[in-house]
């Protein structure tokens, strides 16, 4: 399957046609300033966000002071909500935003765990995310549980064939691996999982605001992902936690804070959870991320997520077509599948000489990619600020960094990169 | 031991001689508004902070993007060595800042669990900030281990003796109790903890920034706090984990993330934690809550703990001794201290009708008290903008609500409160 290759001007024509391309302008973006492509790693600042933050800060807190806990309370299941309605087609009462992502994956991970006592695996991919393998790594080490691995990106009969013995209790994996830019088919992987009487837990960091992702309808029980990468929350900002309304009363969340409790102000000497989502938090929730996550999802909902995922295939689309012609010969392999619906939205390319071609990349041409450790350079696509022309021009530039070997200058270099 | 009573023009002529009257004018204050006695909740707003919140989020998020995590890698390290060295008596590499106080309170919880797996014992007391017992309750019932409790702010006899049995694994106390305002005796507590080979764990919450702390001298194990009372970081600021230099490398933090681990980027298969006080990190820290924090304790830092604690006590002199004057006879009972060194920066009242007091309080005076279940009225006396006179003002109002019994106008409502 190879796509089409075009134009420069057919890029810029593409451009002109997109019906997203007002959203840009709706971000900071310094048109001097490099091309980039790490939207992926860190979404961009919307130009309404400061002005909101400063609402939050100024009026809320500055002037309404301790008396703004009337509405702030809400906030995290508010956030939540909205999260769930817009972007990850799960129902009110079943998403709660706060905590980072890693602490959120924990918190889901010991629940589930203690829901399935008697089973003493946990299935999840070598190449998942390192934080959510590392949470896994000290719970089974701390309850001597087993760590059962598959290969890379796995598909429902790899996980149908782990979960076959009737030993596992959970399953977590990526839906958008951070590493090859695959997209893992959550409906069928979710399913085999259920199959086998384990439960399933998705790291949606790298898919939220990016592709289509239905929980509920896809009978996922357990889910986490970050805020600042594709919903653009701003560095660190809350992440959030989703819990399958019928699950929720079964689990026993492990950190037992005064947020998570029932009639919490009664300070009462026995910790009750509360009922339903909320049982999920924990302490104090952090008010001005929260309206900063929700400033950055708000105009990804604005432009839809089924519109974001069209153009981001046809980005990905581009830039396939020109890898294919310009960098194939030079030795380049893409890593990301093919087949549409197993990509997300960063395409990752293997080449030996990866993080000196990253370097010559910034510095001699301006477009910021990533690197992945050992060989992976990831772009990513953002749909509602990467235009068509830019897509084609760092791909274009990639071909110029390869076949001059600009990179040979910087292959002495070595340093780390988010 | 009582307080001189002192009228409202001597009360004037205190914030005349105060050298640190000029903080107050460097905080937003609408002189409009009503006298806010709640700054051990929710401190005021810097107004230095919405600046310095615009700069990391235009210039640092919005122009620099994914390039600022070359110095936003280590800012949870730079803001905690910045409150070790000037709030907390640690040095350099002992305190990190990140996540929210009963997210750390978890983890250093259980990192002390598991250095003392002979025992399993765990000692606080039994007001202590629900959160925290919460935390303790949930990982008693989880690891079948005893929580003995001690019955309101314990000295170091009540300790010594809970700890006496040699099966103590940790004991863990407010240093300033969020409820009756007492400050417990750290250095005599701490040494009896120690003295029943127990490690010790001080909620600093309610001290931080408002009374001197030394965690080095005194020889503290471990310590959390949060950032949005006395140091006035915002709403659900992220909070502080201190652990003691020679203690790090022994503990094992259960929640393993990147933010953790050694050599982050290299995102090998194996968690190493990171060496010294980064191993007490999980996730991506949250950039702007950092910035906040900072802007706020700075501020303390120039005042000076020791100068803001002279005031402190001061303020609640003279509060004080208005009381023995005006409100022992109106039926209401001082449940703070009165020894300085028993003493925080905030003074809880005692009277059946604390509820409907603190509504009339808010209601006909626009005094800003709060409550806490089931009868205590809390007044916070924040020493860099609460003025003498505000405090003088505050005590007679509550004379007046009490002498014309105002409050059973608002008997019949309840409500929750932060």
């Amino acid at each position: 399957m190879t796509a089409p290759v075009i134009g420069r001007g057919e890029a810029r024509a593409l451009d002109e046609e997109d019906e997203l391309a007002a959203f840009r302008g709706r971000f900071v973006i310094d048109e001097a300033a490099p091309l980039y492509f790490d939207g992926n790693s860190l979404g961009r600042l919307p130009r309404s966000t400061p002005a909101r933050l400063l609402q939050v800060v100024e009026e809320e807190w500055g002037r309404g002071l301790v008396g703004s806990w009337s509405f702030w309370m809400d906030r995290p299941r508010v956030v939540g909500d909205f999260l769930a309605e817009h972007l990850l087609g799960a129902g009110a009462g079943e998403v709660v935003v706060g905590d980072s992502t890693t602490v959120n994956f924990y918190k889901l991970v010991v629940a589930a765990l203690e829901a399935r006592p008697d089973r003493r695996v946990i299935v999840t991919d070598e190449t998942n995310f390192p934080s959510d393998r590392y949470v896994l790594q000290g719970l089974a080490e701390q309850r001597g549980l087993e760590l059962r691995l598959t290969t890379g990106d796995p598909g429902p009969a790899e996980i149908a064939a782990a979960v076959a013995g009737g030993d596992v209790a959970l399953v977590t994996l990526s839906h958008v691996s951070f590493h090859s830019g695959a997209m893992l088919d959550l409906p069928a992987i979710t399913a085999a999982a259920h199959a086998g009487r384990a439960l399933i837990l998705w790291d949606l960091s790298h898919a939220v605001g990016a592709v289509p992702v239905r929980l509920e309808e896809d009978g996922v029980d357990l889910a986490v992902g970050c805020a600042y990468k594709y919903l653009n929350g701003g560095p660190g900002a809350p992440a959030f936690t989703y819990v399958r309304r019928g699950l929720q009363e079964q689990l026993r969340q492990p950190i037992w804070g005064w947020f998570g409790a029932a009639d919490q102000f009664a300070m009462g000497p026995n910790y009750r959870p509360a009922p339903g989502i909320d049982r999920f938090s924990v302490g104090t929730p952090p008010i001005v991320g929260l309206a900063s996550v929700e400033e950055g999802a708000a105009m990804v909902a604005e432009a839809g997520v089924d519109r974001v995922r069209r153009k981001s295939l046809d980005l990905t689309d581009l830039a396939i077509g020109l890898f294919d012609e310009w960098l194939a010969p030079l030795g380049a392999e893409l890593v990301t599948p093919r087949a549409i619906e197993r990509r997300g939205s960063h395409l990752s390319f293997r080449h030996p000489d990866a993080w000196p071609i990253c370097r010559a990349l910034i510095e001699n041409h301006r477009v910021v990619p990533d690197f992945r450790e050992p060989d992976v350079l990831r772009f990513g696509f953002a749909p509602l600020y990467t235009r068509f022309v830019d897509a084609w021009d760092a791909i274009d530039r990639l071909r110029e960094v390869l076949a001059r070997r600009e990179y040979e200058a910087f292959s002495s270099e070595r340093s780390r990169v988010t």
